[in-house]
């Protein structure tokens, strides 16, 4: 197959973690025969600094072009006093408004060879495997009004019944393609946005009789997520509550450093990105643990190319070299000296040869 | 000294847990020479089925008049199709509003004879000493304009500087007489409240040169609570996000049960309450833990009444008895068999005799 790809390095890490990612890309399509077309541009503070634009138009229109995108990561302090059209955030929230990405979606699954670096209990710990779908274009972090004087300020928080009715279809069809189970998370008993959530949810649940679903709290879900993360299958829920839990159960597993994402629209197209962020005080040291990015290559290769047997060598390639005791040194914890990026990504791509 | 106090039992299992709240309360008065005027009123479940109001007239009227108020817990499933102005949370939101409790306290400290119980290692668990202060009276749960049709649902995020500065104010305070650290929470690289929130966390520091103050964001702040709690000592945030994260902080410690609350209005003034639920699966069981009401005696004590000594006394005499390891149900591990709400009530009443 022939694909287009944008890779997007970004800033701090991005550039090494995208590299190491990319390095997996090219040997995938020499294994399997694929051509993979990469189209670099910029974004986020690397953007800034080329051209004043966390997100210049010549980036949106190569997505547009490409048949997939893949992220590094943005955002850093040098940017940090910049105002506020001129963060690199910006850019983020700008290419998922733009390209129209509505569904932010996080794996979340453990892995026995990390489980010492979680925060939890090992027995708690030990059986997560979740979803979380995220609305990633809606709710506070876009809706008018918004307004902001000396002495007051206002959000608005909004849904329409498409933005609800397309994101919910989505965790249905995932919870049907896993284990069956479903949690719409709210804040039912407060907003009225929650309020048509949940209502939408009941309407589509019809749909899907082979889906469970629950409705939980948003504040019960917060504590769930700690005492039994193993009870989760699908989690949905909207865009700033999506924000914080996705965030809680990102660290639970501890492998922070192993989570890839993706944010697509239902069409296929995705923008695929590691789950951590720009770390800026390791970035262009080599130390970096490019996993995640990695991870995120497997994502898109399954989900935007249907490529699974591709997807699978790449998963079975990361986690042999961790099951090996290959680790960087943000996952390092006694004896072995700790790989450096480019290292552990060589350790990979002989798994893949 | 003699003091008012209007005690709101609410539902499931509050009635049982404010009795011995209130048992314990009659032991300090005996002990110490103090008059508690106890006035009993409805509120939640059991105001609606009394007279078709979740917050009656009469009840915040009794509270009005009285020094503090106690109350267990409100909710079931009994209410749970009401229509929602007949829903139990409405008492509780309304009582918050009508009688000006801006400032939610909820203190989450580590207690080692229930690290166990903690779903967190314990060497992270261990060390946590925390206090959440959550704005209680603004932000989503109350601002206009609202709306909900079958196809568009509209909340309003507000706040107002001088809403934003009486909590600032209450939690610099508070991080003053406690390590002198204050991480004030937002979303300030999205929202406008939460850039005006900063705004004023910036203004107000340079009275409290005594205080370092952290500006964290909400999705950060869910991940480190559980990957290093012990970082935190006090802090702030809005509404909503105090709702979710003061809920994922209850658990980290293993001590859900065990966690009193304040909801305060700077004057002295404050309703005390368990951070627990109404459990309505344990309710009329006589199995519930009335640790968490017993201690929002002492912190109503402590904090309304500047009773320091009466205070002391109540939590010395709770540790006292997890140490000598009785405990209800809900913390018990193995061997020993679980005390009963009314048999765990009388052994803290005989340490304090
Ligand atoms: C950088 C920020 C605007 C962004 C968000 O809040 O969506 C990030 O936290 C994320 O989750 O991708
Ligand atoms: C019952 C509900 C409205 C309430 C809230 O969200 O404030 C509760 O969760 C709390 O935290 O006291």
């Amino acid at each position: 197959m022939e694909k287009t790809i944008t890779v997007l390095p970004g800033d701090g890490i991005g550039p090494e973690v995208t590299e190491a990612a990319v390095k997996v890309l090219q040997t995938i399509a020499k294994r399997y025969n694929h051509i993979f077309n990469l189209q670099y541009a910029l974004i986020g503070g690397a953007a800034i600094d080329a051209c004043e634009n966390p997100l210049p138009e010549e980036t949106v229109e190569l997505c547009t072009q490409s048949d997939a995108v893949l992220l590094g990561a943005v955002g850093g302090p040098k940017w940090d006093q910049n105002p506020s059209h001129l963060r690199p955030e910006k850019g983020l929230l700008a290419i998922r408004k733009q390209l129209g990405l509505f569904a932010n979606i996080r794996p979340i699954k453990a892995i026995p060879a990390l489980l010492d670096a979680s925060p939890l209990k090992k027995e708690i710990a030990q059986e997560v495997d979740l979803v979380i779908v995220r609305e990633l274009t809606g709710g506070l972090y876009f809706a008018e009004p918004r307004k902001k004087t000396n002495d007051y300020a206002l959000d608005s928080l909004v849904y329409t019944r498409e933005e609800i009715e397309r994101i919910v279809d989505t965790a249905f069809l995932l919870a049907r393609s896993r284990r069956g189970k479903l949690a719409s998370v709210d804040k039912a008993n407060v907003l009225d946005t929650s309020k048509l959530w949940r209502q939408i949810v009941e309407e589509k649940k019809v749909g899907y009789p082979d889906v469970e679903v629950e409705h939980m709290l948003v504040d019960s879900t917060a504590m769930k997520l700690i005492t039994k993360p193993s009870a989760f299958d699908v989690i949905v829920t909207e865009n700033m509550f999506g924000d914080i839990l996705s965030d809680e159960a990102s660290v639970i597993t501890g492998s922070l450093g192993m989570l890839p994402s993706s944010s697509t629209r239902g069409d296929g197209f995705g923008l695929y990105e590691p789950i951590h962020g720009s770390a800026p005080d390791i970035a262009g040291k080599n130390i970096a643990n490019p996993a995640a990015a990695i991870l995120s290559v497997a994502m898109m290769l399954r989900d935007a190319f249907q490529m699974e047997t591709e997807a699978s060598a790449i998963e079975g390639a990361v986690f042999s070299v961790l099951n090996d005791g290959h680790f960087t040194s943000d996952l390092q914890t006694k004896g072995k000296p700790a790989l450096s990026t480019t290292e552990w990504t060589a350790k990979v791509l002989e798994e893949l040869d």
